[in-house]
């Protein structure tokens, strides 16, 4: 995948770093300190890792100041050596090749004469575009997708394979939407009824802004009146479930397999690790850092790093602690009753 | 989306209100009393939000008769509001012509001849039917979808874009599935052998009965040599995984990112919160609630309102929870010690 | 489905049992003893099942050493019940003939002339193949997949409809990947910048060994730089989530809905209960056993079982835990100064 050459020094021009070494090996691509070669350029951001630059085989690295006298071969110093490797990654990306094959319009794609397609769209083969869809220049979407009636996608937007938008959804510019992803699927809304549950039909949309990227197999629900709201710039993982009228603020980063119920909203700059779940109609703030698969049942108004559950523990001393837990009740009533007595004796 | 309008009167009429006000005012669609315009009807529910009843600009608000009082605009004045604005929003629905395009089965449909088709069906672009499908009058199937050899659907069930079901999937009338939904796939049988596990081949169903709303990306595997089983009227949200021979009680709802482990029986009119996990070869009574993000190991045979999990807390305090957890089992040492010391002083 | 027959004596002798009874009775499938009819065999492998010998209407039954006596009619006994039913089962499969049609590539197949496809191959209809991708001989490839450029798929594997691999994925031999699975899709790799996140392309692959299952909408990203790796008789249930750089060791089991975090590997004859979560850059060593729901934080090197989570209660006493969770920290300084004013006195 990673066959286009660059020189050192072109590289250090990319992310304006100290290049110090020979500015002329060609750099065929990057690498882990640990499986890089001669052709490849590799970098060091996590102090974990610094017991790799010894032996490391890699063209280059990039190292941030305080690492650079650590590392006596040709080098890359920056401020910030995960942002440029970040920077550096997008050089050799595979993924405006890998979802859709090269005809701009496949001839198996089924787009409806009612559909508005802008200049280079791609379109894979299998895809279905209902009428009234607007699709901005330069959007990609892969085959076996589907992109219900008056949708509206933004320019530069990249759909990979398999990709369902139900009617109305709108995507903002240069989103990417990972195979599986949802976008529109009805909200859980149902009122009880003498016999069962009467469905309310969920009248609202999605509104994604621009830069969002959602991952492989996440749903967003379509709101239930309202809108469903991603903001600019969210980050969203695999697998992560977005109920109907859920908003989310700017920049937020949401790990895999978390779940958002109805009407929550949340704020910018958080993040929310894997496996967390978020209960309905609350308020998350601003700045609001949610550890992995905790269990939010109220809102976190003010920034800071929230968290719960019990960890693991070796099976025998779990079922003790469960088993304990379960006494607390009565053995905070006996320490009440030991202190009073002590107490009064 | 919604563009369709009737006379406030009209609307009264369906839901059978008393209506106070301008009867002939013309409704254009439904809408929260946040965001209503005057030719919007909207309605109170929930107290939490009678704080809006002031300022709303609905063109007519369907009310409680205890709040009926409280506004002074034109109103429906219905037992249960809640209902009466999910009957309402079925006019207005748009998912009739969401996700397939008007040629009644799309000539990019790949259909076999050997499946058999009612009358009125519509079957998107890209959808493939295999040999021996029954597909009964007024079903609708989205683009892209997969329906393996010998699947019976129901009559006026809906398919959105993009599910799949395996061979002999049998489906009621009126169920709605959304998009990304697979049914039938093998349960997780395998025996240990020497060598690793030994695929058990599943040669079980799956039956899903009459009225019952499945999410998107929701999975049901199919019985290892009985049927999976969701009964009459259940409700699922999305991201749901049901294992191989679970069977669930008529009307029950289940919240998104639940998983029910196999061979689990669940009762009718219960309520599972999302996220929440039911161990194997258990039985779960009829009207039994789990709140979100239960662990549910042991079986809960009387109706109840269940709970598990820590809950969120700043991770410092977490922190200390969860080391004294750990120590649990000391302290109610040293408790009993303290207590025969002042008992023996 | 299971219409072949075998007489009762052809099957003894394909798993090699001791036959007590009729050896020209005719089965014509399996079933459990509480269903099965007189044509069909059944098996006891849960001693829970046992009250059900009496009364079973089966044909034969597969009864171990210790049950045989226990039970009158036509037998098979052997050493592994349990695993004699597993052999047996895969007379009966009908996922051969699931989810594709007879041609064996379909019309409607979109299939790249720069793809090398070998003998008795099957593609679906609406299957999209690009360019560079290597199918080897019996590979059977459902409806609606898209395989992306410069895929590997070994020998007889499975894919059932509405799989995506993305590009550059390589398959083992006799895999079967269930529908909605999706493969190589983005590792959620970002480095905060000044104005957002930066996308890290994600530049390494996914290889799955031979003689993987991986269940309906399981997700599997695709690496930074290095693989992610999924080894030799690795078993993944449904609707799981591997992150990049994950590797998975041979013969591991991991139950539907759990999620494992980027970097993390895990070892050989591992079994993970359903819906845990595993950080990332942890180390899980060769033969663990993790509970259901459990939340893994840090590394198990040791073999062992190992949990976490507070178990269902009814809802009134939760809450009254969880209280007292939060005041245990209080407690325990109550519980010191009772000890040493006791002490003292």
């Amino acid at each position: 995948m990673q066959k286009q050459s660059y020189t050192l020094k072109a590289l250090a021009d990319i992310v304006d770093a100290e290049l110090v070494g020979d500015a002329g090996i060609e750099i065929e691509g990057l690498a882990t300190l640990q499986n890089a070669g001669p052709q490849q350029l590799s970098f060091l951001a996590n102090p974990a890792y610094a017991k790799y630059l010894a032996s490391t085989a890699a063209g280059a690295v990039i190292v941030g100041k305080n690492n650079a006298e650590d590392y006596a071969g040709n080098k890359l110093i920056h401020d910030n050596p995960y942002l440029a490797y970040a920077k550096l990654s997008q050089l050799w990306s595979a993924r405006t090749q890998c979802s859709h094959s090269e005809p701009q319009i496949h001839d198996a794609a089924i787009v409806s004469k009612e559909a508005e397609i802008g200049a280079g769209v791609i379109i894979g083969a299998g895809t279905v575009v209902e009428a009234g869809v607007r699709i901005a220049d330069g959007v990609a979407i892969g085959p076996n997708c589907t992109l219900g009636k008056d949708c509206v996608l933004g320019e530069g937007s990249l759909l990979h394979a398999g990709v369902t938008l139900y009617h109305g959804v709108s995507l903002g510019k240069r989103c990417i939407l990972h195979s599986g992803v949802v976008l529109g699927s009805d909200g859980f809304g149902f009122a009880p009824a003498d016999d069962g549950w009467l469905k309310i039909e969920q009248l609202g949309g999605v509104i994604i802004e621009d830069d969002v990227e959602i991952g492989a197999n996440t749903t967003v629900d379509r709101g239930a009146l309202d809108n469903t709201i991603i903001r600019k710039g969210v980050i969203l993982d695999n697998q992560i479930q977005v109920a109907h009228n859920v908003i989310i603020g700017e920049n937020t980063a949401i790990a895999a397999c978390s779940a958002i119920a109805g009407s929550t909203t949340i704020g910018r700059n958080c993040i929310v690790g894997g496996a967390s779940g978020i209960a309905g109609h609350l308020t998350i703030g601003d700045g609001v850092h949610i550890t992995a698969m905790t269990m939010v049942i109220k809102s976190l108004p003010e920034a800071g790093v929230y968290s719960s559950g019990t960890g693991v523990q070796p099976n025998e001393k779990w079922r003790k602690s469960i088993a304990r837990l379960r006494q607390l009740d009565k053995m905070a009533a006996r320490l009440k009753a030991l202190e009073q007595r002590v107490k009064d004796a």
